[in-house]
């Protein structure tokens, strides 16, 4: 688990510490696991999972971003992070079988993105969405509702950091992350 | 109810609508009540109280405070507001007997504050607190757990505001509010 | 505002105090009002409702149900709600013109419903959503975003319940509510 | 990570998925590490620990959670649990040096607690504390507050669950956990 503030962070949004936790968890990442990892921000999430299996491709279309990710990779030192600079569902052509997708950015384009990781989704592997949109959220369960040959749970996760000034801790909101969780069981 | 907008705000904070509007309707507030806002702020929930009730006394002790409250006052045109530029829990001496207390900023004397309101309240009457911290709400449940002339309920409030960004909702937390009512029953 | 032990339930969901005091304050229902609450359950918001505006139709499907606002308008005295017994939309085509539209429980036909009262909502009318399913929220947003008639804000409330157990105070999580609020513009 | 439907449970409260990963998560244990779970319950957080690191006390003092942890022992074939039948802070005096404490149940004893824990903790280890009452939080905080050999934080988690029930998603509020995570500089 890396803190927050270990990251190099720009103006990018960055998945927060408890989030990539729960994240990465549910994910169930093995040492020989492939991961895709779709609109990776400042490779907070790519780099957490680099450091638990065999390979990791993070996407991202943002400049600035695809900068950042690759002077966190280089400061974490992991070696297995392929970074690919183009906009999801299209930079996934390039990638061949995966046994997780981590999504965090969609660009509006999740449906696609979600058709697109399933084509290279091995049987038994996971999508693991974090969304901070209603719409996301929404779309995301009709895309699973329909596809009997996933099991899914989604949760939103609230979580107040209790900061302390002075002698008094005053409770601090972190915006709600839903976190969508699927396994691919046939 | 009046919007958060319609205040005049410096960089004093302001109890957000949500909690001003479950604060007045647990105080029970009747025309006839004299009430007491303790560490006013903005006066945002001091002008709500005074749109249903007879007399409310404002109790403030920052300048900048004093300040708004005077210009909300005037500008929401309630006549029963009384100002008192003072720091609680002495500021109360100046005070009579009242049937109801909203207690919100405590500078850390809150069991004194609470001691001096006890003795001003009515019997029927109503302390609500508005808690930002944990050590508030627990000196005010242990302030109360003792007294067994007060019966009290205690809540946690924790409002997003999924705010229209383009065709999307983004979920934006508030920080949460710890609510506590008590009537002196006896 | 009435404690939820002072209705009559039975196995009736029923809307919590802290969700009808936002949503009747956030309705801004006026005496001169006539209101309908579609999906009414227990009454417990059409009978809030009563006591500050005119008229209110509460709109209900189930015979459960139906007896429950009954003894409860009974209980409450309250002498100007009009018990529908029927479904949304069809129950709608009794009411004539209506000033705020409380919408609890939709059947899954929240859009029919939302077209429903939306014919009948003066101009200045209010239509207040109390959402419990993703899929409620997506559709209502959808309905607002291409109406450039409404003015809407939505937002989460999670209430927590600090209830006493001898000497401590243990947090009961409440469900969470999404509360859409929408104001008809032009 | 265990899906809380794998471990046998009873009547005993059981620390829930999420909140174990946190938490094991912020223990950031080693596989050289000695950690005490006190007040184990079901000792889902032991097993858990177990997983990753070299031993694990399980304290605990219901006959009935002493079965389960047991049998989860067993079922999870984790050989490196050590089941201690004893009130905390008593049963910590069987116990040498730790690396990491984990408290979940403290019996209204946290203070004591914390001190036979201190005693034990090596330089640079940790204590995670998974607390239900604003009591608990609040005594765990002034013990951090005036022990500066300590760095500390605290955060609130509130969990919902969005469950499918046909064709939606109902969501499902688990009740709030504060994680509070110190460790010892110095």
């Amino acid at each position: 688990m890396i803190d927050d503030a270990e990251f190099i962070r720009g103006k990018v949004p960055m998945t927060k510490q408890e989030i990539r936790v729960l994240t990465i968890a549910k994910a169930r990442l093995r040492l020989s696991d492939v991961v895709v990892d779709v609109g990776a921000g400042t490779g907070s999430l790519s780099i957490e999972a680099a450091m638990c299996c065999r390979k990791v491709y993070a996407l991202e279309r943002n400049d600035e971003a695809i900068e950042l990710i690759r002077r966190n990779v280089e400061k974490f030192a992991v070696g297995n992070v392929e970074i690919i600079h183009s906009e999801a569902p299209r930079g996934l052509e390039r990638i061949g079988a995966i046994d997780a997708a981590l999504i965090g950015g969609s660009g509006g384009r999740l449906t696609e993105i979600l058709d697109a990781v399933d084509k290279r989704l091995n049987v038994g592997g996971r999508i693991l969405l974090n969304c901070i949109t209603i719409q996301s959220v929404s779309k995301a369960l009709e895309w699973l509702r329909v596809r009997e040959s996933y099991s899914s749970d989604a949760i939103q996760v609230q979580i107040n950091r209790l900061e302390r000034v002075g002698h008094i801790n005053m409770a601090r909101a972190l915006n709600p992350i839903y976190i969508i969780s699927a396994i691919k069981e046939a």
